[in-house]
């Protein structure tokens, strides 16, 4: 079945030891999703390692899809600057694979997205699950693995937000430029 | 002049407002400054700009220079987690630059780096580059910017720490299988 594409999102949520990820594309009224899993990095015995899988984890996922916008869960918790410091590295390669293709990048608080796709910024990750399982078009009957939601539904969060660059500097007309097709 | 190289070492410093970069080669017993300078970031105004260039930046010198190893600067202070956060995304992008070509890296804090170069953890950056001047062989007098002694100071802790990879998993002898060269 050909369609028309009008948008494909790529929902990110980079961990340090798991990498979810989440494809959907949007045809109105339709959000379907293309294609959701995790990326398991507690086996990789050293950093170096972990951060150059992430990075070509998404960057397979970007050249397959070739989404028009990335969206990223951006945690920001606890007190440890040790813990901090590893998940930015995973983050800044994950990042990355989309910046080095032009790709503008989301990102979004936990809360915010649990807000955002269920009205409740304190939603469970079950919750958020049944929400999805709701909001999007699945072929057939479906559970989402719980470690693919928050990646599904950052992508979801992103669209509800009108698909606008968050945290850049981007104007509105620079985006406009960079996305013709966005008028219709 | 045509000399063969025994051992090229890329160090970096890497931060969110200005990264240091310097490459010197071992001629035992000359440790030569191949390289060195600064990549000014703070006129780039969103995050995603500067995560790009400092991957550019390093792949550049990475392909220029095919250095056998990386040493990074990993500064562990403060309590800000927003700030390490940040960090870290500097630091994972500029090791993705020499991870996916395969090149080993190793991470050294200031501490370490000041005491091994100087003998005194507590160094100032002028007593660094002090010693730095002496240490290495500049076929010009010449005063190295202070913004880039600390990616050389890393370099050639580095080297004095026996090339090694550091704080990594790798056994003795997958270091050798993938540095052959290194037994004479």
């Amino acid at each position: 079945m050909e369609v028309k594409k009008e948008n494909i999102i790529l929902g990110i949520d980079p961990g340090t030891k798991v990498l979810g990820y989440g494809l959907i594309t949007i045809q109105k009224p339709k959000i379907i999703p293309l294609q959701y899993g995790i990326l398991n990095l507690s086996n990789l015995d050293n950093q170096a390692l972990k951060l150059k899988r992430i990075f070509e984890q998404i960057s397979e996922l970007v050249e397959e899809y070739n989404p028009d916008e990335m969206a990223l869960e951006s945690p920001f918790y606890g007190q440890n600057i040790q813990v901090a410091l590893k998940l930015g590295r995973a983050q800044g390669v994950a990042m990355l694979a989309g910046l080095i293709r032009e790709i503008p990048i989301s990102e979004y608080a936990p809360r915010k997205i649990k807000q955002v796709v269920t009205g409740n910024g304190n939603a469970s990750k079950e919750q958020v699950a049944k929400m999805l399982d709701t909001l999007l078009d699945f072929s057939t009957s479906t559970d989402i693995p719980l470690d693919a939601t928050d990646a599904l539904a950052v992508a979801v969060c992103h669209h509800y937000q009108g698909n606008l660059p968050q945290n850049q500097s981007k104007s509105w007309e620079a985006f406009l430029k960079e996305n013709p097709d966005r008028v219709k």
